[in-house]
């Protein structure tokens, strides 16, 4: 039986909860996992409302037919296996009790001494909520699978219907959103069109797809220099993709876009791409940006609650004026500096100083041999950035096998023109696009 | 303008429609593709519900999180790219019109001179219909990944849960039905619980899962010599399968199974692999066997229809006395001597001669380095056994790319017991085992 020393209360170990498994929650862990406070590991529980860690920059490659779900998803419990202190939960978050010190979801409720919320952030419409139904956005391995679904039925409805208006609706593919996802999906649906579909099809000829993305501002992938912004709009016109800048969407529907100059697109498969919003439980009260993010301390913790961390898409943090982009590598940073702050105190060290993100460059892709790269003070783009940005994602992504899936779907791909995941699978009615 | 020529009418080329693009329909369709009659190709439409040819005998390969679902499907457009006289359509043929001599679905009606069903089989309740829903049986990708859902969220439900009834009510998984899916299924739960998943957990030990293969006959692998069945018991039994032979179901609900013996199991994860039967589009009225299979002619047309064709799963044949197994050889053989039935006709050659199934043997794979094989005179099992069905289904699988993605797979499962589509996807809640 264990006794109480010196009148002291026998405590458990530091319990550290982590809410989201992205980026950030991952960082956050591994750089606490192997932690010890007076002799003991931190007791770390992961919770996520998935089973698996999603490597989303890839994410658009599984809406378009080019990977498979698996192979940019990892079972979160397969990283830590072994890991006894760390305990890995799906559930589904909704609510944090910073008196009690616990968080909530569906399976249950968990108390914490220290919380990290990193909980990502979602795609939103601006508050017009019935264009989501015709407008699916690209979030989830869920959302890439109906999207691929969409893509892939609306070439297969058009060749069955004999009506030229339902054709040319079939098969007008509409962005919204020319940031780095609408690029990325505009160029890959043009590639699917003109190559991988080229020939397979009998009573319509793929080449003939439109495929236009649409931008509110004046030009694409904001946060780029002009050359490459340029280069961007060229290459993918070089595809066939239509870009339409200053163009402002004012109603999605069935039929189609209505954009705010009046013009109607009748399109049978619209993504979204446009704006989005963190994800964050109920209960906080704490002050949230524009887009529902919260605002953090230099630390990174909660002003009114310390033991609260936010990081990653989910928090609002400015640095030389401008609030710090929903990235990777941005979430990572975070993790690794909210689990800094969490050792010191936990050790009685001096706390390190205010977070600071190191930059280390932005790429983008657009297609086939098609990339822009700018890491500061070196810029490039084409077949170069393109090769550049192959390397940089294989070898971020997680697990060894995945890189060599993806690393062999690619080969395989570019050297055929195949696509390897071109399935329609489950989905409603509801899920199909419309004639 | 095209005129008559000597008062003869100008008919088109002679138009055959193959319904189902299994291995009997793709058969079928590659050795007619290049015939010709008065030097024109023949005008063939292949319809399947789906836009993929399905690699079936790996499924539960794809249910137990080995495979990702693109792994073992094709898309039936890829196999015919630019055989120009091959036009693929994804319909769902609800009816045959034989006096007009069409086929129609949801999206058109479709005229043909000849007609060729190969429509497969789906699972049969025996009119127990409301068994469906709490056990699912396995027949396409997307029962596959339903049943993937559910085999990894019961292990998820089960590490969330305080209540012991309800953790070991999650943690047992009921096959029905000894044949070669119920054994492979049986295996593969045993081996993901036992060796990937076994570190994973924190509150459990997938260890002891509980894995049952119930089968109604005296024996599992009913059509294998009995000694074969006899090691597969054991083999099952040795990867902590409990088998139960003579065990008659009499009903299944939310709860689990309930045995005509009275025996009551409480499960949460119940698979149906137990009856079949067959597929079949409406308006025919022919002869059809107990299993709803129709009965044909020597030449596998139909004895009313000797322009309908009918072969694989959705065919009673009787041979020797004993009817014919559901399994692919079967069908890819019935497929070629429809075709070559149609070609003789064509070509006014003399008919083929009745069709027989030349069994070049049977395999049943069981687990790691466990399989049985009965090629009529030799007959062997176990390591050797494996690795032969091993090589004979990365043969037979479609496509160069899924032959290695599928080799690479397995080669990483067996080197770290790892499996590399953990992956709890989409669903709604009904989807979800219940606790």
């Amino acid at each position: 039986m264990a006794e109480a020393v010196d009148g002291a209360e026998i405590t458990g170990p530091h319990r550290v909860v982590v809410v989201g498994a992205g980026f950030g929650g991952l960082k956050t862990v591994r750089a606490l996992q192997d932690v010890r406070v007076g002799g003991k590991p931190l007791a770390i529980t992961l919770i996520d409302r998935q089973n698996h860690h999603l490597f989303q920059p890839l994410l658009y490659q599984v809406a378009t037919a080019a990977l498979s779900p698996a192979d940019i998803a990892e079972p979160v419990r397969a990283l830590f296996t072994g890991q006894d202190n760390v305990t890995v939960l799906m559930d589904d978050i909704a609510a944090v009790d910073p008196a009690p010190r616990t968080v909530s979801g569906r399976g249950g409720t968990y108390p914490y001494d220290t919380l990290v919320l990193a909980t990502g952030a979602a795609y939103s419409y601006f508050g017009n909520d019935t264009w989501a139904a015709h407008a699916p956005a690209l979030k989830t391995l869920a959302d890439a699978r109906l999207i691929r679904r969409r893509i892939l039925l609306a070439f297969e409805r058009a060749e069955m219907t004999a009506d030229a208006n339902a054709r040319a609706k079939l098969m007008t593919f509409a962005i919204i959103g020319g940031g780095p996802t609408g690029v990325e999906m505009a160029g890959a649906i043009a590639e699917l069109a003109r190559s991988t579909l080229a020939r397979d099809f009998r009573h319509i000829d793929p080449a003939q797809t439109r495929i236009l993305l649409l931008e509110a501002a004046p030009n694409v992938l904001s946060g780029f220099p002009a050359p490459l912004q340029d280069y961007t709009v060229k290459a993918l016109e070089g595809l066939g993709v239509m870009v339409r800048l200053d163009a402002m969407v004012s109603d999605i529907d069935r039929g189609g876009i209505t954009l705010k100059d009046g013009d109607r697109i009748p399109a049978a498969t619209v993504i979204w791409a446009a704006g989005v919003r963190a994800n964050l439980p109920g209960g906080l009260d704490a002050r949230t940006s524009r887009s529902g993010q919260i605002e953090v301390a230099p630390n990174l913790s909660l002003p009114d609650h310390p033991d609260i961390f936010c990081i990653g898409d989910a928090c609002h943090y400015e640095q030389d004026g401008t609030s710090l982009p929903g990235v990777a590598p941005v979430a990572e940073q975070q993790g690794a500096h909210a689990a800094r702050v969490i050792r010191a105190r936990l050790a009685g060290t001096s706390p390190p100083g205010p977070f600071r993100y190191r930059n280390a460059g932005m790429l983008a892709t657009i297609g086939r041999n098609k990339a822009i790269a700018d890491l500061g003070k070196i810029r490039f783009k084409g077949w170069l950035a393109w090769m550049f940005w192959g390397l940089v994602h294989i070898l971020f992504l997680i697990g060894f096998r995945n890189r060599l899936m993806v690393f062999w779907n690619w080969t395989w791909a570019w050297l055929t023109y195949g696509r390897g995941a071109r399935l329609i699978l489950g989905g409603s009615r509801r899920d199909a696009p419309d004639p």
